[in-house]
């Protein structure tokens, strides 16, 4: 068992307790950390679209877990009955958010595993555990994950980040931020630079709240200052989560990434992706991936405020896309992809199958 | 007198009128257009360090009004005493803000007419009006300025802008608004994007109110979008002012101006920068520029709001340089300037130091 899985106050995203989803409530944060009960699948879809949970590993989570409600909840007494209810919270999962593939990926997962049940109290116990077993591996994932990027940082470094790849994006621990848990746990020193990531603000919110919440240094920057904090040399290198891996490299993540990564490549400095196996989407062309575009008024308010004039409108594509030259490295839990990237010959493809074949 | 000047309702955004200096409270935009009256050299002072008063040409005509209050309010009867008085409040407004040279430039520029003077009397008139004649010419500079470079923008064009290089950042008109209010002047449709310019929200508070009031279309982009939008080939050109001008062509200008230019540059997007001769430092070397590093607090918080976790710290530098090999042309008065930029054989140079010997 390593040292952070020791911590006592390890924080936990999202869970199965007492047969309900327990969730941390992420808008509330940094200023209050408020945990929500989830009762129905309709309380964890609203939650995925309002993004009181966020982050892709963190919705795959949870929308399993809002199938494992629905079976629990529904009423029915012949197995079709029921994979009726579960097709309809299914879809409604579905629906909630459009780019991250871990959404489809954990739906889909407990779904194949639910149907292999002969009875209605079979599909429902399938169901439920395999939403859990989701979660459980994910901690484990990260862990294995953060050991294998551990190795790419140096006692001293100051490491970018962008949005919130953290515990508060999976169930525990986190994929980017993982990699610099993992990093301090091996005894090196890491100093962390945070962008704040309008206009949702992941970076102010949840990136430092997790940090300090481990005792990491951190700095938050505005996302207007990474060029002139890179141009003085100060950033070793860059790590970020994905939101979706495509066949041919192509990294879809929080708004921002792509000119970071663009920055990271002018300046010389290393460009890491962290992500596990179920964020790559080995079948979808770049063309083919939707990017969510969010309201206007998330650019126009903050808060309750209106910060822009009356009558303007404001573009707010919640996702970008880099491209497999500017990324150094893919972090997974099957170790350290390196470029060029071709992940029709790597294991890494059958990995995934298997996964989605279950 | 060209369509601009007929304007009605054109935005005057610091005047001196009855003897006072009235000014538009600028962190009250876009909410509320409140003007305020300053009547010590103090209060203009403060205005500028508040950020009430910001944008490097605004902020070299408040200063000099500042100095125009000073000697109205002396009650020196000896042209020693009077000379003083200046000299305190001259080193006052002075420190308010360390990298816009247009502050010095105002300063220096009143200060050596003033002391031209022969009695009190003839010094404070002087003062007084090479104050007024700053604000008047500076308009008239950023119509000039505008006809200059309307002529790079053609109909239909998208182009986007960073900070608040307008009416708000000048006595009136603007210098990279200047130019797009010239382009619509001149029949051509320009779209505009601008970015929201995080922490102080110069972007969405100030150039989406003044770019609606003259009813010129306005869409609104987080800092984080700007290598998207650019990668998707929106963007036709890019037009920033500038708070100081190096004889090498460096130009110190708001946070996030060096990367904007590092994107355009890979997305081979023109970037332009608008700005008067008054901007240009012909003496200063790049490490001689100090960068204005403001309070965490603008990073940490919104408004009264908290937005970060406890205990984090922010950093926070003002502006940023962008390198002369990244820049397509300086739009000034005196004409469009090319790369490669040589000041030392450009009569700019003489022209500027003729306006310094003043």
């Amino acid at each position: 068992m390593t040292n952070s899985q020791q911590r006592k106050e390890m924080l936990r995203t999202v869970m199965w307790k007492e047969e309900f989803v327990i969730m941390i409530d992420q808008t509330k944060l940094p200023t209050r950390l408020v945990y929500i009960k989830c009762k129905k699948y309709q309380d964890v879809a609203k939650a995925i679209k309002n993004m009181v949970v966020r982050g892709a590993p963190a919705i795959g989570i949870s929308a399993a877990f809002g199938l494992a409600l629905a079976a629990k909840n529904s009423n029915a007494r012949r197995p079709a009955t029921l994979m009726n209810d579960l097709s309809a919270a299914y879809w409604d999962l579905r629906s909630t958010r459009p780019t991250a593939i871990n959404l489809f990926w954990g739906l889909d997962r407990v779904m194949s595993v639910g149907k292999t049940g002969k009875n209605v109290s079979q599909i429902k116990d399938r169901i439920i555990s395999e939403a859990k077993k989701i979660a459980d591996e994910d901690l484990q994932t990260n862990i294995t994950m953060g050991l294998n990027g551990a190795n790419l940082l140096y006692d001293g470094d100051t490491v970018m980040t962008h949005c919130n790849a953290g515990a508060l994006a999976t169930s525990a621990y986190g994929t980017a931020l993982g990699v610099i848990r993992a990093a301090k746990d091996a005894g090196k020193i890491v100093k962390v630079i945070a962008t704040e990531t309008r206009p949702v603000m992941q970076g102010s919110r949840l990136t430092t709240y997790e940090l300090r919440h481990d005792n990491i240094d951190v700095t938050l920057i505005p996302d207007t200052a990474v060029g002139h904090i890179m141009s003085k040399g100060r950033i070793k290198c860059v790590i970020v989560g994905a939101d979706r891996i495509l066949r041919s490299g192509h990294v879809f993540n929080k708004i921002g990434t792509y000119q970071i990564a663009l920055m990271a490549r002018v300046h010389k400095v290393p460009f890491y992706v962290a992500a596990p196996v179920s964020t790559f989407d080995l079948k979808s062309n770049l063309d083919d991936v939707p990017i969510e575009q969010r309201r206007e008024d998330e650019v126009l308010k903050i808060g309750k405020k209106r910060i822009a004039a009356r009558g303007v409108r404001a573009f707010n594509p919640a996702f970008d896309v880099t491209p497999p030259e500017l990324i150094s490295g893919i972090i997974t839990e099957k170790g350290v992809l390196r470029p060029p990237f071709d992940f029709r010959s790597e294991s890494l493809v059958k990995e995934k199958e298997k996964l989605l074949e279950r």
